[in-house]
């Protein structure tokens, strides 16, 4: 079975460091949703995480070698089910961002740790487990 | 732009009365993985979170009238973007469940809320924000 997405939108960011994990940036950037979903946006607001999910455009595509991969910030190789590596089986990225600003069909968010380009399949309010 | 996704596994349950959102959650299933993915699940706990991404496979394709939609549980018409209805623009669910058990290539899950027969994308470690 295959299952066909189309983006979204597109996330942007000057900056270029970016973190590995939204956890641990402050980095900031914004996302740009196609027009025709604008009236989608009206209920998120300035302060609230959201849940981005994203494609990792510029994976290669997956092998079974990299069921196990060794994290950079690990000291051990681990299963792919278990580390945010980008190359997974389905290159869907996640992160939980803080929106700063929102304007028409622009969010702007921190905590960013995708980089330029990333096209987005979705956003989602973040409930808190 | 298309993106094509295929599923590692599929998520199962004998509960009936599924809950509308995991974080209310007491019902039980279980993940049963692509046996090719195996080795990618061997640092996955018991007691730990993860989060889960699925196939919303049951959903009738999006329209711009579901832009906007009311929830059971709300008093009023919501962005799509601020709930979490399986009626989206990219129908990708997203989950944080507690595993209860694993064996092989099968992960037992608490607090679900897809239903029985749910196509599963990714599971990736819950980092708290």
């Amino acid at each position: 079975m295959r299952i066909t997405m189309t983006p979204i939108g597109v996330f942007y960011t000057d900056e270029t460091d970016i973190p590995r994990h939204w956890s641990i940036s402050d980095k900031k950037g914004w996302i740009e949703i196609d027009p025709a979903y604008t009236e989608g946006l009206k209920d998120i607001r300035i302060g609230e995480q959201i849940v981005v999910l994203f494609h990792f455009h510029r994976s290669a595509p997956f092998s079974q070698d990299l069921l196990v991969q060794k994290p950079p910030h690990k000291d051990r190789p681990m299963g792919v089910f278990s580390i945010c590596s980008p190359r997974r089986p389905n290159p869907i990225g996640f992160s939980v961002l803080t929106v700063t600003a929102i304007r028409d069909n622009i969010i702007h968010v921190d905590r960013i740790d995708m980089i330029d380009g990333t096209p987005v399949f979705d956003i989602k309010p973040f409930v808190r487990p």
